[in-house]
């Protein structure tokens, strides 16, 4: 083991850094399908060794979705309805991917080589509020904050459990050395005190009255009992430490998600047509032939030795692609999340001027919600964007039913049972349903367990000629670096298949 | 209640905004003795109010306790050695004062006044390691994640409590249905599987094999057992919620904290008496005359209507202050605590890019260290600074007691134990032992409870014309919102004592 998998970090397997591309690519041709980051990466790395990069992209902007929504960017979904941004100059939203988690090596590297700066995300403030609308009791339909709901509960859980042990009840699990030092880890967990172990509260959870000059020592304020937090449901968002995938560390580009993709975007200078579809695929023993519709209607073909399709199943179905079975029958093997946001402009930070709330997330057990998100940037100044609701599956199809106006009323109507200026403070909203979105039609690829053994393997082997790389092939599905990992892995295998053909 | 009462902040009492100092100070002098962060407040609100306002302060520079180390940056300690600061440009490290919590509102208030960048402190990152020397066992002596440690005891605990649960030994404290809410809440803190609801690890700890791209889905990590954990003492660092005093929300402003200083100091053009130390301090009933000695060795007098004063006792106690008992007695009360830390400069950002540690803490209960902190700025460039070591008390003495470059090498023996690259990678390092630095003596004022309740009262009150301000006059002590709430607090007495002088 390195020292880095003694510590806890885990073998590698999720890539830290771009496969070399030994001997080159000697120009060989290659066409990139899709401009997300899983094809920029895949573009960017093939030119690099010496490819020669065509990429084709149905959208006017490179990134896929990694997207911001900032002034006068457009967003039209399925059925027609176009929504323009008219948040404040200076103001953004990402509506796409928001969160880089610190153990995204992927993803960071490139952060890293080209020089985007980035700063932290605050994932998981104890300050936050819980609001549970299907609990019952004092606490529920109400916001509480976090902080006293993990000081309380693990508090009383800890008092109950020191109890136990002070009774003897573990006395056959420990010897009485080993049951002192578990007492002393559930005193000092649970903020226990006296010779019984009692919970009491403690200041994390917030003071009565608070300390400060002079003569003000503070007051304590008081512990919730248990029954009234398990009665509530407040619970539900705590666990003993964050999952992988939900880190407390994570990143943000400064200014936007987006500034990743133009980074890619900045260093493959013309080869990007914009705006060109993909019409029909074919390939021979030679090579692949991408039929292309431009902006005007015009067709083209344009032919290459090798593809890198990243385009998602979801859209790649609709495609005349020509693959052969079973593979093409594999790519109904994933399913595609339906996934909702909002971003909603406020003209007055009031989550940080009166709920000193600096970042972080408003949990709640609405699924037509789940999170209101406080933005991690823009620290005491006038205006800020808030995500006002992300929702997944049934809940987000059934939103991205309504109109953008009452989507936002939805949003408008739940967020003022939290912050009492929620609704004076709305300015102007935009929001996603990913689902509806053209050259996306979905967040992020789902498969089922089934699916997974029996046609995910599948697409991880190209169909003669063409690879298929995006965060479907992954198991960081929905994230960049599941994009980013995937076209490493297909990029690698592309080359040292194009190596041996060529000696 | 208000609404925040209600949701937990607790009631006013820390002053989130300056006192209103109604109908101004009509031109009457005040000087102010110190110009660190709460000379600074007084003044700058005194005079915004129309009072006339000098400043004396014995450093070159102002701000008191809240200083940044940058190139050229020199740090004289008692006993003669001069250390000068020898970082690259562009690298600085905050060896006063260094975080913001974000219920810190007073400072927060002048961070927002003055428009100073501000950005988040990773303070208490689950990726970081905790490094126990005095434990046993296989978990001791070496560094451990502390996500590892939290998911590990908190799932063990939840597990053994579930199984005394679901055996009925709670029966008399729950009915049925709280039974099952209680062992439902055990499930999800603990991340317990199966019927039995055993630990057998999570995600959040980490993985053996990591999942990334491709047929990768990851193989999960290996759980510590109960005993190894406790024997380890590990669980030491380990907090049902993090204390009030250290929430995992905290700010620093960008480029060094002693953009606080500056930004008052640009608002008292001319006022401040830089190298400037107090000699003696005389009151009569109309006013305060203060001796002085400017860096020639002049001397000169002062006169003021009134004075607050907010040299700290530790100094003040060794001037000709001509205080009134009990108040001069009262100003023994308060002991000053020793507090070191150094700065390591180090060539590359191994603790990023081998650890993959962005920001946080290693914890350890060596108590000269006590510390190691990775910056939460600068992330993925070149250099960095760490905090080597964080010591109070008898250790801060013991080190203290050594020369600058001993102190660099007790802080680098122990870091290369935890990282490999420590020592390879140190270029430059500076330390203050804050009892040792002339004009301050001491980190922060401590009071015993009884001389809470014996001396510190006294010195609430002023003595004749003069006001003392400081974090040592508040229970917020060691921290910037001490010393400006304190100055508030005092300047709003002073002012309506003089505002009813003057009708």
């Amino acid at each position: 083991m390195t020292g880095l998998e003694a510590l806890g970090m885990g073998m590698a397997s999720a890539a830290t850094i771009p496969p070399p591309l030994r001997d080159g690519g000697r120009g060989k041709k290659i066409v990139v399908l899709g401009a997300g980051l899983a094809g920029l990466t895949a573009a960017y790395e093939l030119q690099r060794a010496g490819y020669q990069v065509s990429i084709v992209e149905a959208r006017s902007i490179a990134g896929g979705r990694c997207q911001t929504a900032r002034r006068g960017f457009a967003l039209t979904e399925l059925g027609g309805i176009t929504q323009r941004c008219r948040f404040d100059e200076g103001l953004y939203f990402n509506h796409g991917p928001w969160r880089i988690p610190y153990h995204h090596r992927s993803t960071l590297h490139y952060i890293k080589t080209f020089g985007i700066p980035v700063e932290l995300v605050n994932n998981d403030n104890d300050a936050s509020y819980i609001y549970s609308t299907r609990g019952k009791g004092r606490l529920a339909s109400r916001p509480v904050r976090k902080m006293e709901i993990e000081a309380d509960i693990r508090g009383r859980s800890a008092e109950i459990l020191a109890k136990v042990v002070q009774a003897g009840s573990l006395d056959r699990t420990f010897d009485a050395a080993d049951k002192e030092l578990f007492l002393a880890y559930l005193e000092a967990e649970g903020y226990l005190t006296g010779v019984d172990r009692d919970y009491a509260g403690t200041s994390g959870r917030g003071w009565r009255v608070k300390p400060g000059a002079g003569l003000h020592p503070g007051a304590p304020s008081t512990p919730y009992g248990l029954l009234d937090i398990l009665h509530s449901n407040a619970w539900k968002t705590l666990s003993s430490v964050p999952d992988w995938d939900s880190p407390r560390t994570m990143f943000q580009p400064v200014g936007g998600m987006d500034a990743l993709a133009k980074a890619f975007v900045d260093r493959l200078p013309g080869q990007i047509h914009y705006e060109t579809r993909v019409e029909k695929i074919r390939q021979s023993d030679k090579g692949v032939e991408v039929s292309l519709i431009d902006p005007t209607g015009a067709r083209s073909m344009l032919a290459a030795d090798w593809c890198v399709c990243t385009i998602p199943l979801s859209v790649l179905k609709t495609i005349d692609h020509g693959f052969a079975e079973p593979f093409a029958a594999a790519m109904n093997g994933a399913s595609y999340h339906p996934v909702g946001k909002i971003g909603l402009q406020m003209k007055s930070r009031f989550w940080e001027e009166k709920d000193w709330l600096y970042g972080g997330h408003v949990y709640t057990d609405d699924d037509d919600i789940s999170l209101i998100s406080m933005p991690s940037h823009g620290w005491f100044s006038q205006k800020g964007i808030l995500l006002g609701y992300y929702q997944g599956g049934g809940n987000a199809a059934k939103i991205s039913a309504l109109a953008p106006d009452q989507r936002t009323e939805m949003a408008l109507a739940f967020g003022e049972k939290i912050f009492h200026d929620y609704r004076s403070s709305f300015e102007t909203a935009i929001s996603v349903a990913w689902h509806l979105v053209p050259y996306s039609l979905g967040g992020w690829a789902e498969w089922s367990d089934e699916a997974r053994v029996r046609d995910y393997p599948k697409l991880l082997q190209p169909d003669r000629r063409i690879y298929l790389a995006g965060e479907h092939l992954s198991y960081l599905g929905g994230w960049q670096a599941g994009a980013i990992e995937s076209a490493w892995m297909q990029i690698d295998a592309l080359h040292k298949r194009a190596s041996s053909d060529s000696l």
